[in-house]
This record gives structure tokens, C-alpha cells and sequence, in this order.
């Protein structure tokens, strides 16, 4: 049996009532979180999306009502009539603890079974129980939490952009599948037999349209789709903060987007962060670094001992002292008594995944060097080695030698490892960062031949355009990347406006002419009409949430996401289909 | 050749200039709209998307800079420096026609060739020119305007939205197929070998689920897909403002609604809506106007002429005098000497189409009554007609007597017709209307079978609730639709949130328990365990804006808008795919 709520009328949330509120008489609305029958009083915790307050049946309340509330379990949907009075036992832990509810009416709107998960954010449940109950889940605080604050990111990121000229334009979900990207979800057409759609990877080209149809600024926030093995924190569905400009140059892009991110960061976290934000060429970066998007919380840098060792006469070293290869180390400051020899091997197990052939050290230690590697070398080349890398008592220095790439990939990732391992970061510390200058190109040794790094219409630098035909490899182009606390939370570039520089590009990607008409003619015959300068970025939503939320996983950010096999929990999507529904869209399922 | 905007920053938009800024310096940037050589002086018309500036190259200024603007062609796209003057040559239409700018410096940033279609409002090119050109289209004023309404209008409905406490939540797109409803687009998976997602109909199921999670308040502005046969002004994806409210009933959600349209049209259209808007019940409406969504802005009801003429002895309106028939007419005021003898046989293939086997009529003359049937019918009978539809001298009664569906939709869309013809509507009136006490049920001839008129989770009215298993054609709903000028616009109802009147009603709806289970059991699951009292309303958002851009193509409010056969002309989508593409998804095409 269940009651409605005719007649009555919510005038407070739960989680706002405070001792001004004593003596009136409020109407409450909501689930109850915990009921406790002490015989002759019977107290419920009432919640809603706004917190808790706390509701009292005791000897002078109707018979009837207390026996109904008797009745109440967890969950059990209800609404209560009731006057806030002062609470005897003061409950500091919640904003509401200095007052409670002695309630006169009491309605039952929903039963509730005995939920199989408990609604509380230490449920320390398995997640795969969490997303078949996503309802129950949602109940939980910390999970309504992060949903308003994306919420409120919405509504901040639009005020923003709309406030700054940019028109809010929807693209379409049904679009063209996508050469040069990653794979497509595709969308068969019943109308048009034997042919397909496919969702978004992104607004790209349609952004880049809009700009030679005179928007002028456009933003959306809008889902993209990328059908690719789900790593962790990764969705199918994905959701990105994507504008483009018009007549604007990398500084104009930059300079909208610093003013963005610090009202974003002060309406969402009440941090303030100073502008402009700071600036690293993507050489220096994975000089530094070794990747393209440092987390600058931390030091441990990289640095070049190549010059030091390579005529040391140590066989590992020397053959890591040619072009394209290096020596590489990190000094792990107070390392030498953090890590024990058998740390020190699970380090060297961390990097050989990411390719490197092992882990050389040394440790600076009271009792001098302690290195399996110091046999090998001169007392010189080590001293040389700690000089560069600013060695000091109780530090531990550790190496790869291999070629640049594996050397930045294993030490680039060692050294995140390392900070979490040592607590070197700090939770409130936010460390921005632009990433410039990246190569136009990189080498896809799949299929033989130089791929866009970004995508095949970012603009090369100016400076670099000679070498297009020539030296695609070093070719740096007019792209950007937002890097924040080590995570690429945005990127961007200024795009090719002029279709002769187009084809080259085209050309240096190895497409034929016809090629580069059948992927992408419609682009190409869009911009013989004029196309103005223009340059844009898009932002990984879901990733910004996971930040301001500080959520490890991206599921916790999203209403219903799917697993690590995309699938939906709790709608069972994907389902199999009747051969009948599949031949109205003209396809059927293959082995 | 191209040149870039180095050094340049635009300060002003080209639409923006006034007679106040005579004598600044400004920078300008947009495409050549008109140019004009008159040999010593040339006039360029500078569009970008806030409008039109003059600008002058004339004996005054540098050779070069003459020769170089004696280039310039239509569509170029230019930036421009140069001192604001005062325009001999006033041109009163355009809000910056009182000024010029004297250029001082011209870089060509993009030529163009001469564009396939004009850029102006009244081109009346094919509409599959446009929708090719879709890029050069865009740059049409009329078009920006419409995109710039679309894009504050989002704004508008966030900012009232949000600030109403309702949180902005996305669903997934990647969603399950869609039981009793249209047809999905379908979405194979590649990791889940055979299987497929649907794009969503609607957010329908999972905004319920919000709701059960204690959401309390979402909304969300989202793309809907049904993949229907596309008749004029749908779009196989469609943009729906959706909106749900806990712990409420039809008043509440019908308030805020009132209060947010009335906002939206002050904002959008500087036009007062009184408050509060009119109700009609569905029953009274379908009386008076024949359809679910009547047009205010004039009269022309139906009346019902049944009982007069049953017993008239005239075989046409005695068969049609049976339960579930009727007789009714509208008065066509005005009309006798509007409408010719040729014209009302128009009018009679008119409602012919909607399935009405003939039109009769009466017209009131300065010569008696002139009408085909009156020789069928008594005096009394005709004078009892006139006086029931008031029939006055000069007015045109026209009478269609069939089954009451027959009747209505025939009559009801005429009602609509003469009102076009006569042109009784006047453009600026705006017609607000609730419709409410909807059917619950619809019959569906071809499945023999009751079906949900609007979907099964709408709340049946409670004093109807005994009716569900015996008498399900007269059960009304909680369901409410506002109509606007004679388009509905947005509908909603109050959900069933008691498991067991759900059940009652997948009986009603001729489900067997593991039919329920297995088309909803994710929702029936998750509301065993508390579902508050829950309703809400969805928008159409793409009639709105054609509304408020007073656009009668569904196509002018949308930036990417598919063709009637779904096809995207710009881009060429969908396409076909090779075999491999589709193998990866587990598919093949079938002929």
C-alpha cells in the first residue's frame, strides 16, 4: 500500500534546516537512510540529495502515527509533517545534528524491499554490484556529489563561453565515418540499403565548417565515440568541451581558454590559479619529463648522462650512445633507504614493461656507493654521473639505456610511480600546464608512413613549412595540449585554412588525390569559398570532473557508464536483436 | 596566395560600427559580401555575423593597397584596417549605414572562388543546393539568426533550469533497445559479438531511474532518434529538452513549466505570456476543435450537429447519427462569397485526404440559402443548423458527417486550412494551452490490442484507476501536452512510481509477467526499492526555435540537418563500407 502526497507541499530539503529553523513546522520529503525503535521513541534518518535531517516518534505523538512508523525500513520512501525542535544529543558530524523533526504526520509513499547493496559512499561492494543497482548506487553521497558538481560544470563552462561570444551550435550524432581516426560505432541505415552512419569521434570537421560559415566562435558539449579497447578510464561514450575560433592565432585560443580554466577552477573549487599558465615546448617536456604531459607536483627529472658514459667502456651503456638512443636517469631523492634491493627490482619489473631491458642504480649510502653497476665503471664516470645528477647522501639514481622513445616512455611512467609510491604529491595542489610546439607528424611503422599526430588539418609552424616535403620529422605544428596535474585534460590546434597547404599536408600523409577528395572532398570544396583563419581545442569533460571531484575512476563521474566490456549493467544494453528487426536495416549478424 | 592575421587584432565586429566611433581606428575582419570598382574608388560590403560594414578604398590611399583591393571578389575572406567616417551616401537600412571606413591597410586572408549559390537571405535556390552548399548556406543572415536563437535559447533554458534547483544529468547514447516504441537506430558491438545498442528514443526509462536515485530534479537538453519514415519537419535526430521532478503532481510540474515559458519568451521574443496559461481537457478539445492541439489564434470551431439532423430523413447524416458517429460542422464566417463553388470542392478534396467520404454545405445569401443538400432537408432542419452554428448572413457552413475519428481529423485540419486561406491568423499572437485528462490507453487495430498512448509508465488519473481491467478506453491519464499556435510542443504526464499498479497496467497493455520482466525488468527491479511520486515533461526543441525564428522548414533551425531519405548532403552520409569494416562489427549486408 502506498500513499500520494495531495495536500502537502516540500518547503525544505533535508539537508538544510539549522537551529533558525527551530519552531517551525516544516514538510520533508525523502528516503529513509536509518530508522532505530527504541521501544518508545522511534528516530529515522531522512535523506535526500541534500543531506540528512533527523525525525523523532516519541510517547506524544497520535498511537496510530507511531505505530506507523513503526513500520519504516531503510528505504522506504515517505514524507513527514512535522516542527523542528533542539536536539538533546548534538550530532557535530552533519550540518543539521542541532535539530531534529517531531513528526505529526507521516506518509508511506514507497516501500522498499531490503536493498542488496548498502547506501553509503564505504560500501566497499564489488563495482560490478554498484552498476547493476546504479539506482541504489546513485543514493550514495559521494556519487550525488559528483553528479552536481558536474552539473554545476555545465552551467559554469556555458556561462562562460556564451559570455565570451561563442554560439552553442549542436552537430550531428548520425555522421559520416571517420578516415584517419580510430574505429567508428557504426549505424546501419534502413532508408539508404547496405549503408551506414557512424557516431562521432569528435566535431571536428564540422567545428572547422562552422568557422568557414562565418559562426565565427562555437562551443558545444557534446558526446563523442570511439570504439577501441576500453582501458581503464576510458568509455565508448565520451564526453568533450569542444570550441573552435575564428580569425585567431595560438595566442587568442590560449588566452579565452587561461581565463576559462581559472573561473572554472574558482567556481568549482574556490582555487585560484594564477595566469598565465605555464608553458613547455613538447621537446623540453619529454626532455625533462618524458612524456608530453608532466605532472609538475613532483621533481624528479629526467637527466642525459649519455656525454658521461659513453666512452665508459660498459658494453649496456656505450650501445645506448648512439643517435636516436641515451642514457637516462632520475635521481629518487632520500631513494637509497625508500626502496630496498627488492624494491628496487620491482622498479626495474616496471619499467621492462614498458620495454626497457632493465634498471641500472646506484645508491648513495654512509658506507659510499652501493651499485651493481659500479664494477663496470671508472670512480670517475660515476663521480661525473652524481655531478650531473646532483647526488647527495641517501639519494638513489637510477638509469635506462635504450633507444629515446623507451627510455622516455619507462622513465617518463617510473617517475609518476615513484612520486605516488614516496607521497611526494600533495591532493591540493594543481599544477597547469600548456604543452606547445608538438611534431606535425609521427611514424607509423604499421603502415610505413607518417600519420598526423593530431589530425591531418592542424596547421605546421610557419617557420617549418619548408621542410614539409623534405624533413617531415621535424615539422612542429601550431598544436596544444592543456596539461593538468600530469593529465592531458585538453588539446588543441590552430587549423590549415588554405587548401593549398591542405594538399601538401594530404601529400606528405601519402594520400593520392583521389584519396584525399573520396575522406574528405567535402571539406576541400568547403574551404575554395573562403575560410578565415581559425583554430580551436576541446576539452575532455569526464577527465575535468574526475579532477574536481578527485575520483580515481571515470565511472564514478558518469550517471550509467558501461564496463571495461561495454556493456550496461543495469539495462543489460547490449542485447541480441530478432533476425527481422536486423533485416529492417538490411544486415544480419555473421559468425 | 594567403596572408595571415600576424600583428592584426580585430577590435570591432563589422555590425557593431555607429556614427559614435566616427573617427577611431579599427581592425575588421569577415568576407567580401559585395564589392564594387567604380574605377576611382572601390566599396567592399564586409559581412561576418553581426551584419555589414562599408568599406573604402578611394585616390586618397596608397597605390598598392588600390591595386591590391581592386582584387577582391566576392566571398574573400579580408581583414581590414582603416578610420571610421561618416558616410556621405546614408543608407537608412542597415544599422551601421551611416558610417564608412576609409581602409589604410587590406590583407587577403583566403580567396574564393565564385561561390555555386548566393549569400542572401531571399536566394531561391533548390533546397538540396543549399543543404550541399550547406557551408556557404550557413552564411546566409537569416540562417545565423536562427542559430544565434537556437544558441541563446539554450542558454535561457539552462539558466532557468538550474537555477530551479534541477540538475543537468547526460544518458548514455549507447543505449538498449526500446520496447513499445518507434523504431530504434541500432548500433552493433564489436566486443559483444552480435549483440546491439539502441540510440535512445527518448531518456524516458532512465530519467525514471533518476528519479528512484534521488536526483530529486534533472534536466538534460539531449538528442533523440526514431527511425520513422520522415515526413516534413522531422529529422531522424531531434533535440529534446527533458526534464523530471520528484514528490510532485500535475500542478507542480505544470508551474514551473509556466514560469519557464514565460521566461523564455521575454528573453527569446520580448513577449508577455499571462500566467497562468490556459487548460482544456483532451475530451473538450477534441469537441470544439477536432484535435489534441488546437490553434487559438481563431475560432472556426466544430459543432455538433447531430441531434438536429437524425431524424431528418437525409441518408448521409441519419447513418452517421450511431453512437461513435456524428454530424458536425464548422461556420466559415464570412465565407459564402470567399470561397467559390470550385473552392469548396477544394475544400471537399481537402478533407477527403483525412478520409471523410464528402464536405456538405450551406451558404447564407442576400438570395436564401444555397446549398447542394437542402433539398434533402425540412426548413426547421436548416433553420435549426443555422441557429446552432449561428450562421449569420454571408457565412459558410460546411458539415462533415462520418465516425467521430473521421470526423474530427478531418474538420479539425480544415479548421487549420481556412484559417491559412483566409488568413485569419496574425503572426505576433502567441497561444499558449495545456491539454490534459489524455486517454490512457489507445486501440491499435493492427495489433488488435490496447497500446500506451503515451508510454506505459504514465500515471492513470486515480479516479479512473477502478476502470484499468474492465473499462481501459475510458481510464484518463496524468498525462498533460502544452500546445502552442496549434503545434504541440512539449508533453509530459506523472509516471506510475507503485510497482503494482505497473503491473496492473503491462496486464492492461496484454503483457505477460516475463514480457514485463524482460522488456522493463531493470526499471520494475529498481523500483522495489523506494520510488518517490515522480512526473516531468519533455520539449521539442527544434519546433520551438521554428517557432520563435517564425521558420516553417525544420531544416532553417538546424546547423546539419539530414534530408527526407536521411541523407546529409554535405558530407555524403550515410556511405558504404567494406566488408572488413563491417566483419569487425560482426556484420554483413543482406539484399
Amino acid at each position: 500500500m502506498s500513499e500520494n502526497i495531495k495536500g502537502l507541499k516540500r518547503n525544505y530539503y533535508c539537508g538544510e534546516l539549522r537551529e533558525a529553523n527551530i519552531g517551525e513546522e516544516v514538510t520533508l520529503m525523502g528516503w529513509v537512510a536509518k530508522e532505530r525503535n527504541l521501544g518508545s521513541i522511534v528516530f529515522v534518518d531522512l535523506r535526500d540529495r541534500t543531506g540528512i535531517s533527523q525525525i523523532v516518534f516519541d510517547d506524544t505523538v497520535d498511537a496510530e502515527l507511531f505505530k506507523k512508523a513503526e513500520k519504516l525500513r531503510s528505504e522506504f520512501v515517505i514524507a513527514i509533517v512535522g516542527a523542528v525542535r533542539e536536539r538533546s544529543s548534538i550530532n557535530e558530524k552533519i550540518p543539521t545534528g542541532k535539530i531534529e523533526i517531531l513528526a505529526k504526520e507521516l506518509r508511506i509513499l514507497s516501500e522498499s524491499e531490503v536493498p542488496p547493496i548498502y547506501i553509503k559512499d564505504d560500501d566497499n561492494v564489488a563495482e560490478n554490484m554498484r552498476l547493476k543497482y546504479r539506482t541504489l548506487d546513485l543514493r550514495k553521497p559521494f556519487m550525488q556529489n559528483n553528479l552536481m558538481v558536474r552539473s554545476k560544470f555545465y552551467k559554469v563552462t556555458r556561462d562562460f563561453f556564451y559570455n565570451e561570444g561563442f554560439m552553442e551550435i549542436e552537430t550531428p550524432m548520425l555522421s559520416k565515418p571517420t578516415p584517419e581516426g580510430a574505429r567508428d560505432y557504426l549505424v546501419p541505415s534502413r532508408v539508404n540499403e547496405g549503408k551506414f552512419y557512424a557516431l562521432p569521434q569528435s566535431p571536428q570537421l564540422l567545428k572547422q565548417l562552422l568557422m568557414v560559415s562565418g559562426m565565427d566562435k562555437y562551443f558545444q558539449i557534446t558526446k563523442c565515440f570511439r570504439d577501441e579497447d576500453l582501458r581503464a578510464n576510458r568509455q565508448p561514450e565520451f564526453t568533450q568541451i569542444d570550441l573552435e575560433m575564428s580569425f585567431v592565432d595560438i595566442e587568442d585560443v590560449i588566452e579565452v581558454n587561461e581565463r576559462f580554466l581559472k573561473y572554472a577552477f574558482k567556481e568549482i573549487l574556490n582555487v585560484d590559479i594564477d595566469l598565465p599558465i605555464q608553458r613547455m615546448k613538447y621537446s623540453e617536456a619529454m626532455d625533462r619529463f618524458g612524456v608530453d604531459k608532466p605532472d609538475l607536483r613532483f621533481e624528479l627529472e629526467l637527466v642525459d648522462v649519455t656525454e658521461i658514459v659513453k666512452d665508459s667502456g660498459f658494453k649496456v651503456f656505450e650501445s645506448a650512445s648512439v643517435k636516436g638512443s641515451s642514457i637516462r636517469g632520475i635521481n629518487i631523492k632520500n631513494g637509497a633507504s625508500f626502496y630496498s634491493r627488492k624494491a628496487v627490482g620491482k622498479l626495474e619489473d616496471f619499467v621492462k614493461t614498458y620495454g626497457a631491458k632493465g634498471l641500472a642504480w646506484i645508491k648513495i649510502t654512509d658506507e659510499g656507493i652501493n651499485s651493481p653497476i659500479a664494477k663496470f665503471l671508472s670512480e670517475d664516470v660515476i663521480n661525473g654521473i652524481i655531478k650531473e645528477m646532483r647526488g647527495e647522501l641517501g639519494d638513489l639514481l637510477v638509469f635506462v639505456a635504450d633507444k629515446n622513445n623507451i627510455v622516455y616512455d619507462s622513465l617518463g611512467n617510473l617517475r609518476n610511480h615513484i612520486a605516488k609510491d614516496m607521497d611526494l604529491i600533495s591532493k591540493d595542489d594543481y599544477k597547469l600546464l600548456w604543452i606547445t610546439e608538438f611534431p606535425l607528424f609521427e611514424y607509423d611503422e604499421d603502415e610505413g608512413r607518417y600519420v598526423a599526430k593530431h589530425h591531418p588539418f592542424t596547421s605546421p609552424m610557419k617557420e617549418d613549412l619548408e621542410y614539409l616535403e623534405t624533413q617531415p620529422e621535424i615539422v612542429r605544428a601550431k598544436a596544444y595540449d592543456i596539461v593538468i596535474n600530469g593529465d592531458e585534460m585538453g588539446g588543441g590546434s590552430i587549423r590549415i585554412n588554405n587548401p593549398a597547404i591542405q594538399n601538401r599536408m594530404f601529400k606528405a600523409l601519402g594520400f593520392s588525390e583521389e584519396e584525399a577528395e573520396e575522406k574528405f572532398g567535402f571539406l576541400l570544396e568547403a574551404f575554395k569559398y573562403g575560410a578565415p583563419p581559425h583554430g580551436g581545442l576541446a576539452y575532455g569533460l569526464d577527465r575535468l570532473i574526475m579532477l574536481f571531484t578527485d575520483s580515481e575512476n571515470i565511472r564514478d563521474v558518469i550517471a550509467f557508464p558501461k564496463t571495461q566490456s561495454a556493456t550496461d549493467l543495469l539495462t543489460g544494453a547490449p542485447v541480441e536483436l530478432s533476425e527481422e528487426q536486423l533485416e529492417e536495416v538490411h544486415i544480419k549478424v555473421i559468425e
